[in-house]
């Protein structure tokens, strides 16, 4: 596996590989990687890519100024010998200064889907998602880039700048990886005292409960539903930030819970934000 | 000569042809092309390009509500022909609803070059140029793309975008072609009547003075001799939007007229909206 942290370098290696008839494959994650991330570089060698290109940057553009940025976890040892141990064949550590050079002023921002959900709570952390997304897709060039599902809006914002910005790019969703317990597997819950870990249980059961119900019942009004799972989640002592029940592709709210719906959350456990979310 | 109108097609063609080793060069237009666009065409080929891509596509993203894109001069059988008899390989004229689809909510925008000068008086503007420059980068993923110096402000931009988003793209700057009157050509030259087109060549006299007076004099305060500018394109019945005087790359503002600045004026002239710039 090779380790670059020169973006140019990244750049020109990709340009030669591509232009040899490799498939590459892009793996954009911040690093401190766990099962989540490792199903992505799975997900990579389904598609059959040759060369499987992961990023490992805690992007400064996608944090609001009073977030985590300066205290999200990092371990860049360790998450290069995982990338090398899961197969990645270049992993991409760059510096801040080199991937956000002095006086940068240029922005991709995402006008539609970015406004509700997370991005309601966080302004600009779409605008900073989208960004670095382009710039590793044009200094890797991927044939297919890997996101996972449980930034769902995330992916959606992603499919949506790839089909109006033309990047010649595929987007392949891998599913959400859990640990045995049902938590979503998330760098941040490394941020989660034990009793604040044991509550945000409740995410994934809610969202589990409410897939059975839509198996059973089919259709449920939505408003009082929602009000039941609001409910849940302050009894387990969690601060909701949203849960809203929308459209696949164009995230717009829905009434009727029902199967083919996307059911997405995000609370604040102790302090840490967590999200989740399901399809129906 | 190819005339391709799907995108799709068109970034097929280009990456089959960029696979099989061709220097693919780029040169965005909005059409009604005159000599400055078959000089860029010239340029392309300087450049050693094996396919000349000619873009026609006047962008309506690019347009304030109240400008002149119902009525911006359009002629694509003309502009077919000239691009076939100045070397182009392809010539791209997609049709609006291909380019901008239904719900399209990405933009690419840049907040510091853009602020002042064209950016000042056309609010968005460089936003849409950022935008569809993006997309033909993506679709043609061109190894050059050619831009006129006389949109100087414009190639500053596209620069930066090309370094903030790290496009795998050379940005060449071709010189301003003037009429032999000096007055510098622009599809927006067919708006103006007799009278106006006479008092417009103010603008080539005001830079080619200031050339003069530079290479002469060496250092001129700058703030007495805007004033003086002004007052002769004013005399000419012109509209003066604004007469600045900045540093190359930056677009910063200087205080002294001297060599390696950059003069900008922009002005209405019978209500046509005609812009003109010198290095000095």
């Amino acid at each position: 596996m090779k380790k670059i942290t020169e973006p140019e370098k990244l750049q020109k290696w990709c340009e030669t590989r591509r232009n040899a008839g490799a498939k590459i494959a892009l793996v954009p994650t911040m690093g401190y990687l766990h099962a989540g991330h490792l199903s992505l570089i799975e997900a990579a060698k389904k598609e059959g890519a040759d060369e499987i290109v992961v990023s490992v940057f805690v992007n400064p553009a996608q944090f609001g100024p009073k977030e985590d940025f300066g205290r999200y976890p990092r371990d860049p040892k360790n998450d290069e010998a995982k990338c090398k141990k899961a197969g990645a064949t270049v992993v991409f550590m760059p510096a801040d200064e080199d991937m956000y050079q002095k006086h940068h002023s240029v922005y991709v921002d995402e006008k539609e889907l970015g406004k509700g959900l997370c991005g309601g709570r966080r302004p600009g952390h779409f605008r900073g998602v989208c960004t670095v997304v382009a710039k590793l897709f044009n200094l890797v060039q991927p044939h297919v880039a890997i996101f996972g599902q449980k930034d769902y809006q995330q992916v959606q914002i992603i499919k949506r700048m790839v089909r109006d910005l033309n990047f010649n790019v595929k987007i392949v969703m891998a599913p959400i990886v859990r640990d045995d317990d049902g938590l979503a597997l998330s760098s941040r819950n490394t941020y989660l005292p034990a009793e604040a870990r044991q509550n945000a249980l409740a995410l994934n059961a809610a969202l589990e409960q409410a897939k059975a119900d839509v198996k059973a019942k089919k259709r449920l009004a939505w408003a009082p539903y929602r009000t039941q799972i609001v409910r849940s989640l302050r009894a387990k002592s969690l601060n909701v930030d949203y849960v809203e029940l929308v459209e696949q592709e164009s995230l717009k709210p829905v009434e009727v819970l029902e199967k083919d719906t996307v059911l997405l959350i995000a609370v604040y456990a102790a302090g840490t934000r967590l999200i989740d979310n399901a399809i129906m």
